[in-house]
């Protein structure tokens, strides 16, 4: 049975993903990525964005400013109620989040019972932007993509034309002063988020919130490679004040099932809270007065020239969350025998960090070398990611490390190549080796990739 | 002669960009990019990591956290030193930046010349991470990707086989708490750097820099289609104290040429500045005593097994500027006689937020909108990026539409199409327009945008 220690492992070994800031004893709730996890996160990122966006005519893209002025998270209603009840131990100091304390009569650091009261603990990151700001905090990190998007409503739909129902999407960075991150890269204080904004005409939202759990759950499976019997909707015990129904995406971790994708009936509360003019529109969310706003968040029907404020169906996923879950399904160690075994990551080819590994099957023979060098950039120009030239000399070195990062094949030409032009062709998966003619692997890469 | 603020609007009425925080009143260096913008800048950072990482095999790519431990910035020298010199007007409050002042006796807001004496401001953004921290300043926003390239040094290597020279590359955020944002995107709070660390062994540095100045300098003019006249080389005036040797690529800006990328050749100083055991090394650049860092940042050499601290030349491009820098260059107004005129973005075809749009003629009739909406299917199915659909029955505005935003081919379908197989192919630049069978018009788009 895998565990989140043997990703963490080979996400360090094979450089997918470091310990932010480790080299000065790390800084918690952040991670880099490395060569190979810059590209799985890349590919994720890229099939989202071709389903959500270049696969349809419904959707646009947007990348707001990570930084926002602090009033579009007063209106958000974030300032006031985004934080978590922290408790302090008299005792020790240890700060732990009240609701997930093992106790809550004691500290779980030191045991005594001597405890602060509970008090509210902000989970937006503050900042003091600008000359003139004084050390004020006048600005956050967003805590989510969403209300960015929401504040643009009117400058997509200006600049972009679109009848209802349309989409707007964000990836992108989101920050939050976690009390506790836990789990590796999945309750982060720095993480990314893939998130659709879907409008909408306020009664078609029951049905659009159906068609979107079926679109995204059917992207998980059919995109990420993930299988169905590890995947389920969970709806939310308790729904927040605005929402009209919400359902997790949860995939099955190794110590049980977890949100990785939310899915969300938000009605009209985003788009009335950040209206100017709300009296003017007969809102069902209940919004803080907004007096600050400068523009209308309001969609006129073309036919019936009605002006209301669109509902909206949110789709929420964590990017990091899912690069986890693919790594997780797709590691395995196989027993070949003879004492030996092997790590090998069965990555859904197109999510590969690297496409395929052309290898000279000696070191330092210019005809091999050159001959490799030939078809790694003929690969190079298909497109595809990612292709690397080896040339350690060392062939059984380089399949376990491109086992271990889930590439899907390697080629190795040999010393036979330089007469009949044929080249093996290993699988990562089933690791058969193929003899085949170099001149037709470009087409045959393409088959297995695309 | 195209100005700025053609782009500027350009950029909102087209959704390109947007102002950062807008229905707030904004927050100033902030910026939102639109369903166009997103694009452009995705293609514009593809192009350079498709040279720099995917067309090499010397460069690895790497994503670290945007929020890292404060002693990375200690260390770095920025903390201490990386400040802009502020004065202040006792008379009606104006902060400015001394070095940029009209007079530097009197306030450029009021005219006083009551000042305080100038002090230094500190440019990084700083934050208070983990419940522990108490308000403290334990972490900063980096002000650049550099600094968590070289302090992963190590990491990559360690998981990555690599001989000198080799590169590690990011693409990523970056943060200034500039006093004076200007020039639209030119100068921000929140912007993209696009960053190489090659590693090389003293003594072939200099070489190294010469040769990263053709590359990058030909990368501008190949990949993102910069006229060689636009651009130059300027050598700083004033070295950094650890450069041995730095120069700009500029670009022929509206007011004058300006600074779009850095070469530099920074020695040991990065690698010196955070490796552990300093004095084992001799190191030539000058660095603050290191008593934190937990790792070596040196080399072995295979070959004669010396250790030693390898020199850095970094390429430093900021992506913002590249697609303004971009843009300027393609925007052009053409008078069409009869009083007409259009703007239109000459983008390289590869860079155009949109790849093809397909029209049918008239609006709400079946058959062609089938006709159409099968043939946008099969160039989706290219992998070339966007391409829209358009349904409003209004030809000449979506013309005008996808000329203002670079779309290099409009294909139209019309009744004739319905009968004789062919479709109207327009072409952004020249507005030539050729009848093409609809079946080959995959490809024909394939030759125009790759």
């Amino acid at each position: 049975m895998t565990t989140i220690n043997d990703i963490i492992a080979l996400c360090k070994r094979r450089g997918f993903i470091f310990t932010g800031s480790e080299i000065y004893g790390g800084l918690a709730g952040t991670y880099d990525y490395g060569p190979y996890g810059v590209e799985l996160m890349k590919n994720i990122r890229n099939a989202w964005w071709n389903a959500m966006v270049y696969g349809r005519d419904d959707i646009e893209g947007l990348d707001a400013a990570l930084i926002s002025n602090r009033l579009l998270w007063k209106y958000s209603g974030h300032e006031s109620s985004f934080s978590d009840p922290l408790i302090e131990c008299k005792k020790c100091g240890a700060r732990m989040r009240q609701d997930k304390m093992k106790d809550p009569k004691k500290c779980d650091t030191c045991g005594s019972a001597d405890l602060m009261p509970p008090r509210e603990y902000q989970l937006m990151m503050g900042l003091s932007v600008g000359a003139i700001a004084g050390g004020e905090i006048n600005a956050y990190l967003r805590p989510e993509t969403a209300t960015t998007t929401f504040t643009n409503f009117k400058n997509v739909l200006d600049s972009v034309p679109h009848k209802l129902p349309f989409g707007i999407v964000q990836i992108g960075k989101a920050f939050r002063n976690e009390i506790s991150p836990r789990g590796f890269v999945f309750r982060m204080r720095e993480f990314e988020q893939a998130e659709m904004q879907y409008f909408v005409k306020p009664g078609t939202d029951e049905k659009w919130w159906e068609e979107w759990k079926k679109i995204r759950m059917n992207w998980w499976i059919s995109s990420l490679g993930i299988p169905a019997k590890k995947l389920r909707l969970t709806p939310h015990e308790k729904l927040a004040h605005y929402a009209k129904a919400a359902v997790d995406i949860e995939y099955e971790f190794p110590d049980g099932f977890d949100e990785v994708e939310g899915i969300h009936n938000r009605q009209d509360f985003d788009l009335g809270s950040h209206t100017k003019s709300q009296k003017e529109f007969n809102l069902a969310a209940k919004v803080l007065d907004n007096t600050d706003s400068i523009n209308k968040l309001s969609y006129s029907d073309p036919q019936t020239g009605d002006n209301f404020i669109p509902y909206v169906v949110e789709t929420a996923m964590g990017v990091n969350r899912a690069m986890l879950a693919v790594m997780l399904n797709a590691y395995a160690e196989e027993d070949l025998g003879d004492g030996k075994s092997r790590v090998v990551l069965k990555l859904k080819p197109s999510l590969a960090p690297v496409k395929a590994a052309v290898i000279p099957l000696a070191r330092n023979v210019p005809e091999l070398i050159s001959s490799a060098e030939n078809l790694a950039s003929q690969l190079r120009k298909l497109g595809l990611g990612r292709i690397e030239m080896e040339n350690s000399g060392n062939i059984g070195k380089n399949y376990r490390r491109h086992d271990e990062i889930g590439t899907p094949v390697c080629i190795t030409i040999d010393h036979q190549s330089m007469e009949d032009g044929m080249a093996t062709l290993r699988h990562r998966d089933t690791m058969a080796q193929e003899r085949i003619k170099i001149s037709d692997i470009p087409e045959k890469i393409k088959d297995i990739i695309m």
